[in-house]
């Protein structure tokens, strides 16, 4: 039985909530392994964020969060100690308990792209890299395609000063990997990376410039729904290696398991 | 599927929580039912109540709470409205949240127990009826009973000014009751009703002086587990009729789907 009073409870926050994939994902996870555990997920207004993320550090027996949109900051200001991970982008998307009842902070978004394309067989090390997107989870995308070897990546953002920042701090830690700010044209890449929203909505403006494009580019979309954006649908009748949002999902859902320990035998009861 | 991004989240508090049924009677309903709904059990120190409650108001898509020991007067007086069997125990059991975002209180003690009692054939009314335990559930119990119609109440604690003060309070309510504070013992009374947490644990003392039982009495046991309490055993010996604690859950369960309306319709997103 899933749900008893001894259940393990996680909590899925974000603002709104309701269009978020991991409490369904989880809980289908710990009804297929059998496991008395729940996945939450719960909505807050930022101007009650304090005091609900005091709550939730109140109640005892929450043993993780996942966190989206717009809290990986300010959740990551809450918690007190970080994976390097979640550090170097002051971001979190997963805190668990520690045995002090603080909060430890890991960030899954580098990890779970990284995995993705490595699944997908694209290789990063010796590359060059176009990344369009230099927010939340680009930033992490950023740090990770530098740390896995990439050499050199050309970052754009409508937000230039953004970007910049994002270059600076990246080239600071791996002075290796070239980065430049450019603009979202993947002329003489290996790589093109849709790392910002756009596409999630019918009718978005395409991320980049798909009429540099050539064949033997490899084009990534971090986008999940629809699996095939527009982005990724130009790309393809070009001629462009693919690679859609949903594995980078399916990745940090395989790291945030392994993160919260989800299987443990020590159960406590609430 | 259950427990998606859009699930409607209720909440069950105890402390400690892990022993409690409702949530995993509330899961099953909801997995029956084909709800996207989750019952969470939460549990939280005395010393941070205050700060869990505001953090569980602060989450604005959790649209019911069910209370257990030792939070019932606790959240009682966070509420801002309350049905009159709350308000005159001053004790919630189940609190919904309201268009404003403020808290709803009810109690369903009493109202399960009428419910259960009556469903098992056994009548309130003009009857003379022991009660042993004035405490938390008990004060619900005595209020229903007299307003059911018990002629006579004869209460019996412990802690003998409790019993005088519940005694007092009901007797302003229900003028008719004739309610007194007297010994555990059935002796000239129709049931005689256990409603104190003696008989959950193997060797606690019987609640009532069951040599005064007689075959004609009806005994009463608001203990859940074990199903058959040390009392009702000694009183089905001696041949009266009994009711277990379990209808009690039972009725309870049913009477807070409909305050939560559990099954509603217009479902918001969080």
């Amino acid at each position: 039985m899933r749900g008893t009073g001894k259940a393990e409870i996680f909590v899925m926050l974000a603002h709104p909530v309701g269009h978020a994939k991991s409490p369904g994902i989880f809980n289908e996870i710990f009804e297929q392994k059998g496991l008395d555990s729940l996945m939450v997920p719960l909505s807050c207004r930022p101007q009650d964020f304090d005091t609900f993320w005091a709550g939730i550090t109140a109640a005892e027996n929450i043993r993780g969060v996942i966190i989206s949109v717009p809290y990986k900051t300010a959740v990551y200001h809450k918690c007190a100690a970080a994976h390097d991970r979640a550090a170097r982008v002051q971001s979190a998307n997963s805190v668990r308990r520690q045995a002090d009842g603080t909060w430890y902070a890991d960030n899954f978004d580098g990890v779970g792209f990284i995995d993705g394309l490595e699944a997908g067989g694209h290789q990063i090390a010796g590359r060059r890299i176009l990344q369009v997107g230099a927010g939340g989870a680009g930033s992490s995308l950023t740090y990770c395609l530098a740390e896995e070897g990439a050499a050199e990546i050309r970052l754009a953002d409508i937000d230039r000063g953004r970007a910049a920042k994002l270059a600076s701090l990246v080239n600071r830690s791996f002075p290796n990997c070239r980065i430049e700010v450019g603009d979202p044209d993947p002329s003489g890449m290996d790589m093109a990376i849709n790392a910002t929203p756009s596409g999630l909505k019918a009718g978005d403006p395409l991320p980049m410039d798909v009429s540099r494009l050539t064949p033997e580019m490899t084009v990534v979309d971090i986008i999940m729904e629809p699996a095939e954006t527009a982005l990724l649908k130009a790309a393809k009748e070009i001629g462009c290696r693919i690679q859609p949002g949903r594995p980078m999902m399916d990745f940090q859902v395989e790291a945030m398991s392994a993160f919260f320990d989800i299987e443990r035998k020590d159960r406590r009861n609430g």
